[in-house]
């Protein structure tokens, strides 16, 4: 039994800071970088990916909308060829710093705003799909659940790995529950880790309705952008051990 | 006898535009590319490596500062790790853009600001080519003349071609002239014209003291941001056929 | 029988230029100045500030969503207060400028998408101009038909002046047909000037169905981002001046 | 005796955050407020102004290079004409947030790298002097000792207030030591409050080299940005409160 633990890291701008990187990066087996459209920029790009090589972490492009005001999570309407462009700059950014730095991008995910739009639009998540591949057929896609990206990762011949949201309630057709909806993010530590253990043990997450849902995830996606956060983050991955399971990144998971 | 005809294209941002893309692709051997900092965007990149693909033209990451606003041609003091990474980035981002579309970068040119100040700085000439280095090995350095950042190039094992500004003066060591130097900028077509003759068939550039130094540049730098100056190049070119000159880009000349 | 004659001007950045804003300033009794979120710059900003001044032109701030790279046509979604900010940000700007250069802000209008948005949405029409009227009660909001703007700048104590567009067709209700229906730009200056005339003359426009609408827009706006566009904007104002319509910037118009 | 309380506030962008601005809010008289160029956005500008008008405190522009990236801590050489209009630009944006929200600005002081490069070059101090008192002649320019900006105040009938840094070592002609110098950090809070203590009683600091340097500064920087500085902050404060001194912003100080 194996799973990988992922968190977004590098969300800082030059002088700012977002969550504590360091304490992330020492409980997680993959890194998703920002890549400085919605946070990062290219200097705190290169400490993560040496600050993850040192840790024998793997690193992925954590794609956004170019809005470092709104952090990526304002809806934009981008014409899909200029979209496409920035996501590719993007892959092509990190993939470079990566290069420099003798590491290796395995992976990538799309951010806030990005990330929930592709999530709904299947023209959308076709056309950015097909613009990852067109980069690099064999980065894996790291996603929520969301038969938009899924179908379309696969009809571009992309790798896509299931995260799982711990902390997030979903709903009976395996999607996240939006978090404008009350009870969408469960805060009670002991609950997220029952989750973890239910869904690790038994293949099983229980909906927001009670209903049992068969769900197999690669990955666990962790929070670390608030103090209590980053504890709940080495809460999880202490029980993940508990039970015996393997944290192994998703490139060196059975595909 | 060979020569790479290379401008200084992308220069766009958004729905702005700078000089004639158009026109002057038609006329060179290899573009440099603005990667987004101080010029250019991730569509505007995009289509002109593809336009390159098709019109058979290399294509090389005209790098420069984080300035759009000063497009590249203010000073601005950046620590070396940031600067590197920076570098790194948009070599990365212009890269990843020409993979995703068939094309390969074969070189690289600094912009700008960037360009002058390592042109006159030791130091900073070789981090910046150990950064390019560290990003790829066989990437092309294009630069005009520079005992700095020639010398930076060979330490970290970078072939570097020097492109000649037939429309430039250059003072007895070679270097060119400063802008805001009188007599600093050659406007006379026929002037520039015999400049280019004189470099291609005799190796010998006349200083601005009337001192003549020999030179051997493998490229040619056209200028398009203003009509005179496409209509300008144009003549170049036509004066280059006319000796008998193959055209050829920096990668494809023997090193 | 008067007229303001208004246009969007100071739409460079840095370097990059838009239109010609000398061509246009010398026509126009009104200059929309970008106020550096959309397009503009501080610099640009305060050179055109200068020459309207210096020509008798009335300012105007032409504010925007923060996207140069989209040139503010982008819809985005900004929650209410901060996009709020923003405005009152950006009117504040251009009253610095034009203060520091002894010239005054007359009026305000909304630009691309942001206007597009306003006018078909009541409730950010709403609070848009709430938020013109909590910086400056006084500014003269000029606005193509919107029956959401119009109400909500009454509601909130504004003048609002309808600016007509004159190479754009109208719907049965006075509105801007979209740009993305067939038809919806009248390119032919002879229709153009016949539709100003009849404008200006008997206060109706022909909609596209061929029905008459009464109209009394206090403001004509003039394009001049392209070549063609500018010696159209010429043509109207010498057919203003031939009708004897006096040309009148909108804060000199009887309110 | 009376002194005014400062402290370099809303220097957060988006979603990111710097220093706990609510404390330091709580112990200060004066607020000098980043004006979106090197930090801060019209959000979180238009929360601290509302803020500090709900506390009784002045509001002032705290303007910076246009280096959201670098926090305006990078050298940028920018022609005059131009920084003017970024000056004048940044002062109009945060008037306008204040007069939205009923508060008024009543100060400036120049941050990071701009600071740094007027406080030393007296043609640069002038310009800028010039574009604030071309804003507004009734400013009061907060700054740390500099001669050049003391006398291009002067010249350009602006009324300038020095602030003392109380955890800065200062050379034997009163200038502030250079960050780079061994020393120039005084860390121990006994010595700091030594240092405001024998200021405020005798007017006098104690110079590096042992000498005793007479001073009257009218103001006080606190430090926010760590939590040991915003405790520090707040012992000051008790420091001057026990002294007898009132915290007196400087626009109710006798001019």
């Amino acid at each position: 039994m194996m799973i990988d633990l992922n968190a977004d890291l590098a969300e800082g701008h030059g002088a700012w800071r977002m969550g504590d990187d360091a304490a992330m990066l020492a409980l997680v087996s993959s890194a998703n970088i920002a890549c400085g459209f919605h946070a990062g920029d290219p200097a705190i790009m290169d400490r993560m990916v040496r600050l993850a090589l040192a840790g024998g972490v793997e690193i992925g492009a954590h794609v956004g909308f170019p809005d470092l005001q709104g952090f990526g999570r304002r809806v934009m309407h981008i014409a899909p060829t200029e979209l496409d462009a920035m996501i590719i700059y993007q892959l092509g950014a990190l993939h470079g710093i990566a290069r420099a730095a003798g590491h290796r991008m395995t992976h990538m995910s799309l951010h806030g705003a990005l990330g929930n739009m592709a999530a709904a639009d299947a023209l959308m998540a076709d056309h950015l799909m097909r613009a990852v591949a067109s980069f690099d057929r064999d980065l894996i896609v790291v996603s929520s659940t969301s038969r938009a990206i899924e179908a379309a990762a696969a009809r571009h011949g992309l790798r896509l790995v299931t995260t799982f949201l711990a902390d997030r309630a979903y709903d009976d057709d395996g999607l996240l529950v939006p978090r404008s909806t009350p009870g969408s993010v469960i805060h009670a530590p002991e609950a997220v880790l029952e989750r973890v253990r239910l869904m690790l043990t038994d293949g099983i997450v229980i909906a927001q309705s009670g209903k049992a849902l068969a769900t197999r995830p690669g990955s666990i996606l962790l929070h670390g952008d608030t103090a209590g956060a980053a504890s709940l983050a080495a809460l999880i991955r202490r029980e993940i051990e508990a039970i015996g399971c393997s944290i192994v990144p998703v490139s060196r998971q059975a595909g």
